[in-house]
């Protein structure tokens, strides 16, 4: 069976400049792209190398985002996590065989991937996104 | 500059029997070795394989312990994670220059691995371990 890996590990934050000041300038990790402002989402993101995976700084720019009422109730901190899986319908209806809940029953597709959240009750308090490459 | 990789990400979690069924069982997520009781921190914990890197399972056995606190006033869900530097003492003296705050000023050591936290406040709500293996 093909391997599962982590794509990449989000991090809600007050403000990006000030995140990017302490992991990139004070840790060192290198950036991967610019900055960039997804309206839809309500949010800024940024993007860290972390190895073979993805540190992504979050940071709401709207108010009534989802982000931005996660950050508002629980703080800055660690968001969800991402893992790249080889057939993601297969891993997907393998959850449901085993009684795990989703967030999306039919996946998103976006920028070259398809991807579905599995709910936090049902992956250990985890934001468990899970994505496959198209 | 060498490269700054994720070592493991930590989950606390309520049971780690009931863990195991859901990031092994019903995602696939490979053990990595057995469980162990970590008796002086006063957990049990499981390692998977996640890709180069893990995800350990921590499940509090002493209602004393520090995870133990966390999963009371938090709930299970994402704890810590934790980079591999190849350098700790380099990059603990260049967070100290840029006033980050430090869990452990003196690295501790244990399994052929020194390793210091940093705390929450100064590194966007995350509990960041960093860890050098010796």
């Amino acid at each position: 069976m093909p391997e599962i890996s982590l794509n990449h590990l989000a991090v809600v934050v007050d403000n990006l400049d000030d995140a990017l000041a302490f992991w990139c300038g004070a840790l060192g990790l290198p950036r991967a792209g610019a900055r960039q402002s997804i309206t839809g989402e309500g949010v800024d993101v940024a993007f860290l190398n972390l190895g073979d995976s993805h540190l992504e700084l979050i940071q709401p720019t709207a108010e009534d985002s989802g982000v931005a009422r996660y950050l508002a109730k629980r703080g800055p901190g660690l968001h969800h996590f991402c893992l790249e899986v080889p057939d993601l319908d297969r891993v997907l209806q393998a959850l449901r065989d085993s009684g795990v809940e989703l967030i999306n029953e039919v996946p998103r597709e976006r920028d070259g991937r398809r991807y579905a959240f599995v709910h936090p009750g049902s992956a250990c308090g985890v934001l468990l996104e899970l994505y496959e490459r198209i």
